[in-house]
């Protein structure tokens, strides 16, 4: 029970997508008045941080149609339904680097954007990198370029704003922060 | 011209509500296949680190409706259509904190979702705060309490996950790293 809980009066579905739901929820609010909230649902996802030996960073770049434009992040990808997210982390971490690991530490998680929806990522952590033999299929929707980056590079990357969403953002703070 | 850009051949118009426009776009992919893009439009928003002379940070805590719970996080809002974000910073400042302030750095912007959604997030920083004499009134639907809280007390609340936006886990780091 929280002190500003606002109850549901009626949810109302408008979309039902691959990657989000959408619904118009009228609520009651703390002082007894009604109003209405716009809700996204998302299955959630996770991005990792993986480092190599020399102390650089695996990054991917690719284009992103809200924005229509490309940006390099960290790799991510969206849970599928029901998948552990330590799983889901290891699976994109080989699709989009071509690199595995034994070791994947959990961060932390966030919410992207708690104000209109529900999207948690988990953010990994691996500085023990191996070469797939045989690298895996990326989806059929998807296109990326693998980079690897240096700290100054980062840095660079983030002043010309081809590194500008939260997540790689954080990600760079967090290396920073651990001494790289 | 992007290397893996995708040309709109069809956007079909699925919602428009208050905060978000949703709409489907067919796409044509870089090796010539077609898909289909969930697209959501945000006005975009702002943030504020706000850090009193004796080094708190003002922080209010929500309901938020896509998580069912309440979160504590800087001070933030969505830009009216059409508002500086400069301008919405300093009335998403006083409306939720109580403080004005002649000086407000601009000190980056970020994407939230770049996957699916198009927000943009400005995030300030003040460390020059006055007490407003008269408190400002928050938006009809709008309940927030105002936390006072120290570094120890951020990384607590981080913890325990009364913390857990990333725009806000973004501010702790960024404070940490000014020597906060």
């Amino acid at each position: 029970m929280c002190k500003y809980e606002e109850k549901t009066i009626k949810s109302t579905p408008i979309f039902k997508g691959r990657v989000i739901d959408v619904s118009v929820d009228d609520v009651q609010l703390p002082n007894g008045e009604t109003s209405i909230r716009e809700l996204v649902k998302h299955q959630g996802a996770v991005a990792i941080i993986a480092v190599t030996p020399d102390q650089r960073f695996l990054m991917v770049e690719q284009f992103r149609k809200p924005l229509e434009k490309q940006l390099i992040e960290v790799p991510a990808g969206k849970l599928e339904s029901g998948e552990a997210p330590d799983l889901c982390a290891l699976r994109e971490l080989e699709e989009e680097t071509g690199f595995t690991t034994n070791h994947l530490e959990l961060v932390t998680s966030f919410y992207t954007t708690p104000g209109f929806c529900d999207e948690l990522i988990y953010l990994y952590f691996t500085d023990q990198l191996v070469p797939l033999e045989e690298k895996k299929a990326l989806d059929e929707d998807e296109f990326v370029d693998l980079h690897t980056m240096t700290m100054e590079e980062l840095d660079q990357a983030i002043v010309d704003r081809r590194i500008h969403d939260l997540k790689t953002m954080y990600a760079v703070q967090l290396l920073k922060l651990r001494g790289y």
